[in-house]
């Protein structure tokens, strides 16, 4: 199979994962600048042994399955592309995530391939399994709608969700391979900042997958880390819910599942790291009977590359859990 | 003047701000297990030339004033010894933050000087500043309520703050000189954690000075950096607020202050590292006409240090900022 | 098979290996202080579900093979056990790295079993491969040594060495989980120290193996990061060495070898963060003719747990690569 | 007096130091391309408010005196402009570091202003105290060479500096405010890198100002912290020094110097932090009889900016430690 754009920090990571994965061969690996340049240079930790080739000079059908990692806006061509060709893609960007394509273009401009918004399923997993398995393309989710919407999606679909605050944090990797000062080492280090605040645009997803929940506030933050995601969610419920009903409400909607753990204590993003898991933890603030949700994922993996195998996995008919564990 | 409990972080910032104030001088540092040691080997960077004698040694009434930084439940009789003494105290532990002895019993257990609970002025600042000017015991507040009060000041004050929920992060330094697992290096690098959920202890005091406001959530959560503070505030107004509107009331309020910033975008910890400052930003939610406040402090500093310096400052008849700037 | 004392940093990551390994089992693993402990709460992202036990409890003859993390000096005895019961032992610990007893106590103090020194092979696989093959007891190199020597081997194997410099940085994990002031976040964060300096005690393991070479100055240095281990290596050789020839005699020493890469530039530690490998630049000083070896390691894995595998992997028959690629 | 290329990071803050300073008015501070913005928004930290204009507007000789900041080869003409209208400036960059012009070609490239090559003191105060009271122009030391020397002056001004290994690290504010992969935070955070290990361009500095000193071989490192620096030298030295020889050597060198602290433990950076200060450890090497020394400081201070100001206050006039301390 293919990974397009595998140049930046989720593709890169998607192609390793590809390149390890038992049932998967890594056939290409594409990028723009940096054609001609070994992966394993580029990210040497990764240890991919494959040259970067151009898009332009791979014929879209000769791959059992395609993995797309390039900007939003620029993604959704390339995806075309391979849709028309018949080949399964997963598309790490936006641009088929959001099914309102109004709500799209005024978060992120113009859309150049809207017809294929119909046929896009959004890629949470423990959300929308059944329809993953069917589809011929899979929007994967933004890292912190991810751990966003599986901490607050068993609230949600109760529509106990009334009103929800997200205070999020991610690291530096969750912004991509971008140049220039906000990313410079020395603005992060010893930092902590808000960001996004006048409207983040992984709200319109949260909202759109929360379709249950009220009022809905999300402010991301910057955090002097690198792989780590955490959502902290507050929540007004629609009726009171004791601490007991609340952890059992979450234990029973993910049971069985393979990537998410209900765990009795607060989760720091060092315990999920390198994994495609989402650790939770959820909890009752007793003086206001608000519910409250902690959600721990690694961004770059649950939150982007091995969200995008979970997925792959399904629609190809593989184990979910092939090469993730 | 004497700083008592010179050898913790916050004791040790005191004592080096002392050293360098124009119109103190730092005549004794104590410590307990340190005694003995030079304040400038435990503390390189700060430079105090100073031995840490026992405190038993040292007579409280030889000092013009003290600055006691003794954990919560130790620090009580040592500020009685100096207040029976005549000698103006600024406390910079928990000990006479709340007036209400049963809540403080509730939170830190026995309290070895109800007593003096009566005399002790919330040191807040820029909240009771006329209360410090004459009192003989200042209670320095946490680091987490000088952030969160900060922030919601203005709202609560004006009787707008229905509901709120402060999502905060502190850096490591905020949690004193401790051994143990949680604060080893290893622990807390690439990490980010929630903690305290049940109830931190720093609640308290922060409803205790938001009187007017409603229903009040408080998460901390540990972030990789040594010094910074923000608090990330979420308030359901009791009647709709405009941007424009919150935001003249925060520069209002605060107009003069020598150690608030209102700013025009979300502060980073970093912009306010070894100073007294709190940076505030204000901004409303549009989709849920939520108000929200992000105020950065350095934890050591105006969260504990610097602080008990500009209340020192008030004490003494001095101007607020001498020292400081 | 057992992992005797897997609740310290290398213990538990060797623990993990084991539970990952597609031909091992792990039986048991034990703890001192932390029996009745689960693995995965002490170390969540290791997902090791294992509950520690007491080794008293453990019959030391029931296992296939033996892996001892316990502190030096504790260590001896621990291993004792197990190779009178005639299990094979990996020994993470120093107690059986020096072949002379006399350099070993003065270094570590008393030595609790050195009748079982001549019997342990130094377990720098890349150098003692075959005494490894048919050992009962593999003692595991320092972490410091490892990359210290698989630096200097080819230079001091060809009798090359005359005056070697090996300036070294660890990461902070590489001292243990050992509670204090000096591993505390606040003192590491933001610093950067040489240490040991009056003679760390991996010297004697680097002056022991490197036997051809000259006069050994060795310094290591604490780097604010968790795993990651830098060698410097600077050598004064006995004739003229050009840089292709440096080149060559590096590629061909290690040649075949699966986890040494000789590579054309200075490695960075992130490069062969959790892995097994070393990868070493070599180049040489034009202005002074000095040859220049930097070897980066994890000191968690190479430096300790995992190479204790690879060893393992070649005591039990095993190929040498079994569940570390 | 000005500060011309104000928008870096050593421009900024000796602009910070200028406008603190009791006896220096910051008048001007001048940025290309972030002219028009003010330099308390870029820097908020830093808390000057002054707006940055383009140096072409500003008249050269209005000024008392002038640090300039720009890069290396665009610094000269800007420093040939203020010289020639008579105004004492201080040239942080390195285009008169070298007297040499043929080793600043080979280095930087060709030279805009080589006739001023001849005025330029190189402003290592410590060593050059005299020359720089009475120059108009001086050429500030690089960070590297800043510590490098001080560690190695005593030694090599006696003679005895045979062979030297220098061992260097610096945080990531030494590379300047440059964008780009290689200082984006995800490339610098939990790695250590040695570069410029072909000859690193502040070699030639070294050598030209070690001149009693045999041979010279310079490898620096990145360490993921912002400011600190560490040089680590290792001498050969020409005939035996003992441990208390060495040490009464460079505190007797270094006495009554008001930035130079001979300490009786290795150093670590974050010791000098925000400081002017250089701290030196000296010990040898029992084994081989190696004298080593190791020199800590703030890089963008006594390694740039600090600096700039303390030969600031030599060439007007002032005490040394004006606005230093």
């Amino acid at each position: 199979m293919v990974v397009a754009g595998a140049s930046g920090f989720a593709g890169a990571l998607a192609a390793s994962l590809v390149h390890r994965h038992p049932r998967l061969e890594l056939a290409a690996a594409t990028a723009r600048t940096d054609a001609g340049t070994r992966l394993d240079r580029l990210y040497p930790r990764y240890r991919v042994p494959i040259e970067l080739t151009e898009l332009e000079t791979e014929s879209a059908g000769d791959y059992e399955a395609a993995i797309v990692a390039y900007p939003h806006g620029a993604a959704a061509e390339v995806v075309a592309r391979f849709v028309e060709a018949g080949v399964p893609v997963v598309d790490v960007s936006a641009d088929f995530r959001l099914h309102d394509l109004a709500v799209y273009e005024e978060t992120y401009g113009d859309h150049t391939a809207p017809g294929l918004l119909a046929d896009a399923v959004y890629g949470l997993t423990e959300l929308h399994r059944d329809e993953v398995r069917g589809a011929r393309l899979v929007a994967n989710p933004g890292c912190y709608p991810t751990a966003a919407i599986l901490a607050l999606a068993p609230l949600a679909e109760g529509g106990l969700a009334e009103d929800v605050v997200i205070s999020a944090a991610s690291g530096v990797s969750g912004a991509g391979r971008v140049a220039g000062d906000r990313f410079h080492f020395v603005s992060v280090d010893e930092n902590f900042t808000p960001y996004g605040i006048e409207g983040h645009r992984h709200l319109p997803e949260i909202v759109q997958e929360l379709d249950g929940a009220g009022r809905v506030t999300f402010v991301p933050h910057l955090v002097p880390l690198d792989q780590g995601l955490l959502a902290s969610c507050f929540v007004t419920t629609s009726r009171d819910v004791e601490a007991e009903e609340l952890r059992r409400l979450y234990v029973e909607r993910y049971e069985g599942e393979p990537f998410v753990e209900v765990v009795d204590q607060p989760p720091g993003v060092r315990e999920v790291r390198d994994t495609n898991l989402c650790r939770i933890h959820v909890a009752v603030d007793e003086r206001t009977g608000r519910a409250m949700a902690f959600a721990a994922i690694d961004n770059l993996w649950k939150g982007a590359a091995s969200q995008a195998i979970q997925n792959l996995n399904l629609m190809l008919g593989f184990d979910e859990t092939e090469g993730l564990l």
